[in-house]
């Protein structure tokens, strides 16, 4: 171990190069959310944080990836609000009607989570990590329960997250249609067997705000 | 107008230009199918279609560019004796099942395609483009006919090519199952609003070979 390998170990070190990483989420986040994403560069963001472009780049190669963290933390926090709203609810039908509509809400308010979704590569695996199990496990719960009909998980996973994205991508964009949360939430339902009266009455239901964050 | 423009109109000069790259996608299509995608270098590609480096530049940027072409005339050729096959069947569930699994098999089997698909910024336009409006077309035909629940079309032709790259994206790329296409069109036809039962055994029926080439 050279001394500078030593050197970076330390606690004091350690918790410099946070900080700094930090400053430079803050600085990005506050930029883009004000500017938007395309128009901001790095030197901005630097500029903002007050680091140096070395520091920069210890951390982050580029803007996608200092969107990876903040995103994924606008995900997390999401769904946690989201889990203590549907959490009493009987109905694995209801529950993902309500999440997938807040989901997409969320995703269509947030320029950020949208440019995100749209210039990401892995977008699936993204939308995944943020929204961590619950989508996955409310799905379980409505096919163990004969609310939903039969499925291959790991295929409808797959189908699922691809047909949100598929939403994300063309309809938040530009200018999008009302209604758009709702009439893909009525498809979920149907993909997972409910009948399209159902489903439908079901996806246009008042929707129960979210509470505070938590 | 100067004399190098004039001289890149000559018929001559335009059909040297589109010689040329022929022989770099024919070239690029015959060493990625034997080497893989990944191993291809542009260099291997000039050498092979015995053009320089600057003809390579003057008609594609990336290797992804040379798979355009390709996998655009692969997917408009499929959608072709797909049409075919198609084209007497009465039922559109039966309709959407049918070219579900031969679209799905037909990517499956081919590594350019599915490598395409992966790693394509915009898959969804590449999809709808190499499809062409063929399945929009017979989506529309069965809501008129009653037999697929009413849906927004912009909405669910978005959460449907979205959801077939996902499974795509998830499914093809390692080792993939059985009966990947015939459960992806039974969550398809169950989209559309076909029961589970009926949807589970219109994917599951013998599947009617497609016509050689037309």
């Amino acid at each position: 171990m050279t001394i500078t390998d030593e050197a970076l170990k330390s606690p004091r070190v350690q918790r410099k190069r946070e900080r700094a990483r930090q400053r430079i989420l803050q600085a990005a986040e506050q930029l883009m959310r004000t500017h938007g994403v395309d128009t901001v560069t790095i030197q901005d963001i630097t500029d903002a944080a007050d680091v140096g472009h070395g520091t920069f780049y210890t951390h982050f190669k580029t803007k996608m990836d200092v969107l990876v963290p903040i995103c994924e933390e606008t995900a997390k926090a999401h769904t946690r609000r989201l889990d203590h709203l549907t959490a009493d609810m009987e109905d694995a039908a209801e529950v993902v009607s309500i999440s997938t509509r807040h989901l997409l809400h969320a995703i269509e308010k947030d320029p950020l989570w949208t440019w995100f979704l749209c210039n990401s590569k892995l977008p699936m695996d993204d939308l995944r990590r943020g929204i961590g199990g619950s989508g996955a496990r409310d799905v379980r719960r409505g096919v163990e329960k004969g609310r939903f009909a039969p499925l291959s998980e790991a295929i409808a996973e797959s189908y699922l997250l691809g047909a949100l994205i598929g939403v994300v991508r063309e309809h938040f964009a530009g200018i999008h249609e009302e209604n758009t949360a709702e009439e893909a939430a009525r498809l979920t339902l149907r993909t997972l067997g409910v009948t399209d009266d159902e489903a439908r009455q079901i996806a246009h239901r008042p929707l129960p705000p979210l509470p505070t964050e938590i």
